[in-house]
């Protein structure tokens, strides 16, 4: 067993805890908060929990239970938004991780409310944490504007409006910046935050985020093209179907594999440099390299 | 004209700035903005704003951008649960203040997606003003616990579930208090914490605003009875039509004149015994002669 799966193994508990006691606390009607546990419990990797855990513990922090709250906060804001994407209205997907989508179940009404009322629980929940008031603020800054009209939402509107027209790599690239980016930029910058990083070295760890998100897009992509519905857990090849811009489909296969490897290697160098002022961690090289198309794919 | 009417005129542009500047520079996508700003400037009452403005100018205490901000962030969460109430999925409505909803001028997915953003831009603006830390936070984690599972969200899902159900006096006053009264006391109370009051005023201030909460719906509900389509800008008489509860349905007309009477003397006493602290003002009082029944149909 490799340190990364030991370690994910003992912490994401942590985080999966402060997600469920946040809601069985926090919501007031029964069929509102099933609807919010069923696409919390619907699971998924918890890529950005785990990154805000490894960059805390990259820079030498112990993880305090304000950490496992950010972390707990972020994923609901990443679930509010599989919530709504997967609505008739907008993807209209039945199948998430293996299951039957939040709208399936509950209803549309339900599901766009779950969706609202996990989006506002965030920011509930980090404003509760016993951390400083000023790096509260900071985050619930950030956080609205990773998650806002400058960031995910409008990288999610760009998405519907690009189905059926080419975009150019960088145009792509800007979507997707916005779209899947922006809340993994959060996930390394809060590590940053909340242990009190200056200005720099936000900065350093906001440009390894940057490639580290256009990794995991590109290979997600690869992965629709590559994988089956039975390894993915959900349907493939959608992407193709549903005309809507890939790196594969823009690049070619094998050059969009280039493009991931490059853009994992920017995020390696930025580590190293960050690691030659003391910080040292061989956790977030591992997570770094759970986004290799191969180790993907185990 | 009132003192009301002027002070209204001279001030509500001031927050109507904010709400539009925020939009203008916050949102990247231009479909999106225009979306957000269609629902922005469809209008309505601002009696949010009002509200929030009125009671800093009660507490005595000058209008500052901060105050502007808070009233329009607000109104940003208020717009934001419009737009999704009216959605086909939800309460399915073509028409809201005399226009076309956000659905029906750009789409359900829109319609979505600008409700969310408009819901996250709210936290960034506050976040984002030069209040002092500890108020943001308190503001912050006010506004989402009360637009959340434990306020304005489950108001709606309870909403939902009551249709074609019989509810007593106490679980529509319990419903309203949520789905309409939660976004009304924080308009109140945030301006004793935008005044920096201490618990004692803080909780006359809520209790006040419960009162003028409920006065509010009961009013609305009344109005939906007696109004024609033409006076209000939307359908009326819908609520009977949707088999939804009522003031007026539960207890006749009469009867719910007199509970809104009741509401609002409630809400009076509490200004009379704040104003014995030395706090005095005309213009709260008459906010709350704008939820008369006579005086709202003007």
């Amino acid at each position: 067993m490799s340190t990364l799966t030991s370690w994910q193994e003992s912490e994401l508990p942590k985080v999966e805890k402060q997600l469920k006691d946040f809601v069985q606390t926090h919501a007031e009607n029964e069929q509102l908060k099933e609807s919010m546990l069923y696409s919390i419990n619907a699971g998924g990797k918890r890529i950005r929990p785990l990154l805000v855990l490894a960059t805390v513990e990259f820079l030498g922090h112990s993880l305090t239970q304000q950490v496992y709250q950010v972390a707990a906060a972020l994923e609901m804001v990443h679930t509010y938004s599989l919530i709504h994407d997967d609505l008739p209205a907008m993807d209209d997907d039945d199948l998430r991780r293996g299951q039957a989508t939040n709208h399936v179940v509950f209803g549309d009404a339900l599901a766009i409310l779950a969706g609202d009322a996990l989006l506002t629980g965030a920011f509930e929940l980090i404003a509760g944490t016993k951390l400083a008031s000023y790096k509260k603020n900071h985050l619930l800054r950030l956080l609205a504007k990773s998650a806002g009209a400058r960031g995910m939402v409008a990288g999610q509107v760009n998405d519907i409006q690009s189905e059926q027209q080419s975009l150019s790599f960088s145009e792509l690239t800007a979507l997707h910046q916005k779209k899947t980016g922006a809340l993994i930029r959060f996930a390394v910058v809060s590590g940053g935050i909340l242990t009190g990083q200056d200005e720099k070295v936000l900065n350093q760890l906001d440009d390894f985020a940057t490639h580290l998100g256009l990794a995991f897009q590109i290979r997600d992509d690869l992965l629709d093209v590559l994988a089956t519905t039975e390894q993915m857990g959900k349907k493939t090849q959608k992407d193709e179907l549903a005309g809507k811009n890939t790196y594969p489909g823009l690049l070619g296969i094998a050059q969009a594999k280039t493009a991931l490897s490059t853009e994992l290697e920017h995020a390696h160098a930025i580590l190293e440099n960050l690691s030659l002022d003391g910080f040292n961690s061989s956790l977030l090289e591992e997570i770094v390299q759970l986004f290799e198309l191969e180790r993907g794919k185990e």
